[in-house]
């Protein structure tokens, strides 16, 4: 199958170098506003060749848009006007507004709204990496309003890319990611920015970061272009779990005020209830 | 050399292993106050022997106590009342008390206050991991209360587990633990808290929890009798990092209120500066 993948990121390019390495593609072309980045993507050998965007569309049988959320928000629309039997999927992490934006629009049925849950701090064709969806799920939003076979093409493209596929409508799986990926990535880069403020000292932060801090920290590396959008595009769900964790943040407080060790033992051992729901 | 290890948990079983297999010990003797650590670390072969604590202190050339740091401010002045050319150190993760608690006790240069800045989130004696010490930093606390010659005994240690020995004031130390290691476990615990709370669903826990959120929460699996008594023993500094950290969430929560993208962007990208702490 033909696959046109716009956007040569850490997602577009690690689903071009499975793709292709598996059997499922057997020619991917690609698109990237960056220059440099389709450049490098060519370069790699993650993509037979660099197109237009209308090239692409007009050659592919699957076009994966695998952009931040508002890039896909606004360019989404625009790819579907161009498509007749052409199959499209996007791998955004905001699904309910994307769902919504082209809820009626003629072509709807040739889409699948999907978000694969994997992912690393880096970015860039650089940061592509073979096996990187390997075992993880993949969210299919609002499956009723595409075509059967659509569905079917896609759901062939995860297998490929060893996922499962799970079944949610938009609105929920933008609750469910803002309780648990987005605030992970708030809690990290907030703590990135109270440490880089209160430890002036970069040698000691690197010295002491094998205490915990080098993995609570991890995702306080990713890019802002793409973080930015997501939380203001999923802002209500994010701020209830924000504020929820901001209280949980503030009974430690008050316990560890009070020096109250049983409150605190209290609090750690129903944090490490943890445990069981990652089955580890 | 003849090493003691009182408190055979992941930190004194992962020493015990190196310590052996590098040619450090030559017997090693073990001790623990829960008689299913000792028996296991035995037949794990961590320890050459079971022995009562005081066979273990007479017995033993170097006594690492490796045990919570509550439990070690109990316990150290009592080791300390019964050595004479013995070495003593301690790992454990608060230091100013410690120091503080035997500076004037007569055998104070046979002991050296250390902190090995390595762990996992696991613990007792299964947890035991060979090289996990590997390439880390320790910490010598008041290292100028310590005998040149019991400093270099600890020292020689610390090399055969192949870990970079820093010196610090006890005082300096438990700031700086406060800011990178201990309010990462308390934002580990907090988000763990919120999402048991928010998300009801397990499974859903389980399946999204690779968009981030693994590594996020991964010290919140850690002990609680080890870790309520760490903050309440650094409450002042760690109060300090908390507020501060409480602090960066507000402006987030504010800047997301606000629909700022600017502000975010720019939050997020100070945020990233953090890899460059960790050169990587």
């Amino acid at each position: 199958m033909k696959v046109g993948i716009i956007g040569l990121g850490l997602i577009g390019g690690s689903i071009a170098t499975d793709l292709r390495k598996r059997g499922f593609a057997s020619k991917i072309l690609g698109h990237d506003a960056s220059k440099l980045h389709a450049e490098t993507a060519l370069k790699f050998g993650l993509i037979d060749s660099v197109s237009t965007m209308d090239e692409l569309i007009n050659e592919s049988e699957l076009i994966v848009l695998a952009i931040p959320g508002d890039a896909t928000l606004k360019l989404l629309p625009k790819v579907l006007d161009k498509v007749s039997s052409q199959v499209v999927c996007d791998v955004a992490s905001i699904k309910s507004q994307i769902c919504d934006r082209v809820k009626y629009h003629q072509n709807r049925k040739q889409f699948v709204a999907t978000h694969p849950m994997a992912g690393t701090e880096h970015s860039g064709p650089w940061a592509a990496k073979a096996g990187l969806f390997d075992g993880k799920a993949t969210i299919f939003c609002d499956a009723e309003d595409s075509d059967e076979n659509v569905l079917q093409t896609v759901h062939k493209m995860y297998e490929f890319l060893n996922m499962r596929v799970l079944y949610m409508s938009g609105f929920n799986h933008d609750v469910h990611a803002a309780y648990i990926s987005h605030i992970s990535h708030i809690s990290s880069f907030a703590l990135a920015l109270t440490v880089l403020e209160k430890e002036k000292n970069e040698k000691n932060i690197f010295d002491l970061a094998s205490g915990g801090f080098d993995s609570t920290v991890r995702l306080a590396k990713s890019d802002a272009e793409m973080w930015a959008p997501i939380f203001n595009h999923n802002a209500d769900n994010v701020l209830t779990v924000l504020n929820t964790y901001i209280e949980s943040l503030n009974k430690f407080k008050t316990a560890i005020e009070k020096r109250d060790r049983d409150d605190l033992i209290g609090m750690i051992s129903k944090a490490n209830r943890i445990k069981r729901a990652l089955r580890e």
